[in-house]
């Protein structure tokens, strides 16, 4: 690859690109230090660093001379020129110009709000108090709603704020997609009311034990300590520090024994992607072709480590004798009732501890309600009850208090709208480049059970990681399986899981 | 204190240095990552990151706007003006000419050649191979003396190089200083090889011994979770991340199982410090009077807690129970053994395995054969032979290859010359304070045997750390005890510390 030549408008580019990576990729590390050892009064100080890069990354995406610049590059294209190149340059023309569009006074008034939203959702929640939290919402879903005016784009306000997360995504396209959920998880779940009791939670392990079933389970999935690093946060998360430096982070929940081995599968799945992403190669990092190309492609990949490899029967067995020694005792019998314990298969009022089976119904109800208060002018005091009676419509269950109801998540009080459907939709990717896997691989609980994850992570660093953004999201899918994306494969692995747990 | 007024010049001054100062905390952030969790392959996009910020820093001090800012206050300064702010601006402005007086090109030049001497070094060190660094080292020594030749200072080229670390020191003041210490050091060694023999280092504590006392440690030295943090790391340091986030770190050596200990309360005397600096009122923080006033004061702080308090006979009776109840066993029989034991006294040829009473001798040859390399013409090719002639002719003792002999220290190989008199300025001056000190509370063993710890931090809160740089690391000393900088405090509780070790 070599240095970037300077005597063109192309290599010029490159380099701002560089220096933007760094600029991002030295917030990311404030971030990663902010969760995992910052001392709690640093936060301050910690705030204004990332709001100086904050400011800069900004200023670099927006300013003249990288409009020139770009404006430059394009005028270097030849008729001939590669198109992964043209596509660079119009995914960069894309960002640009919605940036550009973008009232400067109304970028800092987000910045603020979110800032502000963040600080009260943390005293709401803490409190159950949604009351305190309502007036910096309605804030924040009005500066929305003029951040997608001003961004003028052929679609709706949902839809524009959604398209940083999943690009080319429309409301109609995940309301055909989310349809069938609708249908058909209720049924599901009145179906695993009947499974067999769960094993009895009487049992923990120590943060230790917990730490060492962790690791082992990182080192049979590649883990290489030269480029990757594990630590504590209070919520876990995958981070890439730099182009050979992955971070994860987990947490130990007390009574929780599953937590913290389930999160680490989940936030590889992230760091495998992000590992996997091309990086050597002409039109790769740091252009855009070098980056994920959607949060719905991402969660596919955790959800992929998580649900279809973690919480697999093939794996249940093998990691049951595992658990049981770290234990001391044997709590289960068997690798089946092991299997039936990693995987509940029952509703409950909190997304961030659903399993497979009840957790998009927690995406849909989110989807309604963020177009009911982004384009149906739903007034942000009357959320709390159309979550409750939501919840109550879909799983039957209804929250006795906000902290358990519209107050458990953090992403409305920072502003982000559009973000939940991506994960429903990285369930859905998951099931459908599983079935394309099992078709060339074989049954991939098969592949597990001759402990061939290896196979697995080569066909999905061959197939879905080098990607990079060359393809959105649904036509990854459909390059990769052949189809275009729809929800039956993960109904049908949801069907077949069930009848193997009852049977 | 509330925002700056971006009225005056003054107030939009503090701003500028305010987004300095933010600056360099997120350097100081990217190398705590560095150096405590970042896996090895992020070394190199590490140092890009690192080199960005230099920078950005750089030309934040050295450009135009700052260059008007300065002097703009400068003219509003009115007759009647706080001497603080008088003396900020006399710092700044020193600080200003200097950075414009060196030519960006020899900037560039000596970043480079640091990196490389660096990374030379580590090879050279492993290799026990001087000829490896060899040309690396005479061109920085070559570099440097360019750069004072730039500066232009009327203070010899040492002199010149040494005022970023010591302030206003001089060859000659130094010489004055160190040489009672030449004369007298080599004759106490010889009084300790009389001292009952050292008890046998056949033991060792775990790594979770060995945390847990150092952290009991600074839970009774005012550790306060909320702002402070620990890490591992290669070699310790202390760092400042921001205003109320501070880090030390600490090393586990198999063998040594005093070292994490002493290390622990070494480095936590750095920080006290950092967190004893001005940072509530008009001309401190972020101004030059918030921060610390020389490396000598900084080490004579962090010397204090290492040797005063942790090496003191009254604390080794405190803690010898602690260690045999960590260790399960008693290989010592009382508190007085213990003692003698965590004070070795004898010369060995590590500087940083030196104890207080060798200490010194290694700076001392440092500074002379730092002397001859930059103003006596000595050819980097003889340093290996003056060095080991030096150890034979200062602590008997003769290096077997270069890495125990001038190979030992990164310093000159990153460019560092004119920082090791620190060091040992640390001692005389924690000596002198100590003097004082003890003249206010009574002396320094009681306070410690009664448990007064609190009263000596106190005292060093009052006395020394708000000082920031209102003066300097002489007049520091001066104004605390009444009397100049010399070496005979030092001295004196060296003979007392080996009569008491003896008897």
């Amino acid at each position: 690859m070599g240095s970037p030549d300077p005597t063109t408008a192309h290599g010029r580019l490159r380099s701002y690109l560089h220096t933007s990576q760094l600029l991002a990729s030295i917030h990311s590390t404030l971030y990663f230090d902010q969760n995992t050892v910052m001392p709690p009064a640093g936060a301050p100080w910690r705030g204004e660093q990332l709001a100086l890069l904050a400011r800069q990354m900004h200023g670099r995406q927006s300013c003249q001379e990288y409009s020139d610049l770009v404006a430059a590059a394009e005028a270097e294209l030849t008729e001939g020129a590669d198109p992964a190149a043209r596509r660079n340059l119009a995914l960069l023309r894309q960002e640009l110009e919605r940036q550009r569009r973008l009232d400067p006074l109304l970028v800092g008034q987000i910045a603020e709000a979110q800032a502000r939203g963040y600080a009260l959702w943390q005293q709401a929640k803490a409190d159950r108090n949604y009351a305190l939290i309502a007036p910096a919402l309605a804030e924040l879903v009005s500066l929305r709603q003029e951040q997608a005016r001003q961004l003028a784009e052929p679609r709706s306000c949902w839809e524009t704020l959604a398209q940083g997360f999943e690009p080319d995504i429309s409301k109609d396209r995940l309301q055909q997609l989310f349809q069938p959920l609708r249908e058909q998880l209720p049924r599901l779940l009145e179906q695993a009311a009947a499974l067999p009791p769960l094993p009895r939670q009487d049992w923990d392990l120590s943060e230790a034990d917990q730490e060492r079933l962790c690791q082992t389970l990182l080192q049979e999935w590649g883990y290489d300590t030269s480029r990757c690093q594990r630590a504590r946060s209070p919520h876990p998360f995958s981070s890439t520090i730099g182009p050979a430096d992955f971070r994860i982070t987990t947490r130990i929940v007390p009574g929780m024994p599953f937590s913290a081995f389930l999160a680490t599968a989940h936030e590889w799945g992230h760091s495998l992607y992000e590992q996997g992403l091309p990086r050597s190669g002409d039109h790769v990092f740091p252009w855009p072709l070098g980056e994920a190309t959607s949060m719905g492609v991402h969660e596919s990949q955790s959800l992929f480590f998580e649900c279809r490899l973690a919480r697999s029967a093939a794996f249940a067995e093998r990691w049951y004798p595992r658990f049981g020694a770290a234990l001391g005792r044997d709590p289960w019998g068997d690798g089946r009732r092991f299997w039936r314990g990693i995987n509940p298969m029952r509703a409950g009022l909190t997304r961030v501890e659903a399993d497979e089976l009840s957790y998009c119904l927690h995406i849909v109800l989110r989807f309604e309600l963020e177009l009911e208060l982004l384009e149906g002018g739903l007034p942000v005091e009357e959320l709390p009850e159309r979550w409750n009676d939501g919840m109550e419509r879909i799983l039957g269950l209804r929250p006795r208090h906000d902290a358990e109801g519209c107050l458990q998540d953090v992403h409305w009080s920072e502003g982000l709208f559009g973000y939940f459907p991506s994960y429903a939709l990285g369930h859905l990717i998951s099931a459908q480049l599983s079935e394309a896997m099992a078709a060339e691989l074989g049954p991939i609980e098969e592949q597990i059970s001759a402990g061939h994850e290896a196979s697995i992570l080569a066909w999905l660093g061959r197939n879905v990681w080098p990607l990079g953004r060359r393809v959105n999201g649904e036509q990854l899918v459909e390059q990769i399986t052949g189809r275009p994306l729809d929800s039956q494969a993960f109904l049908t692995y949801l069907q077949d899981k069930l009848a193997r747990l009852a049977g």
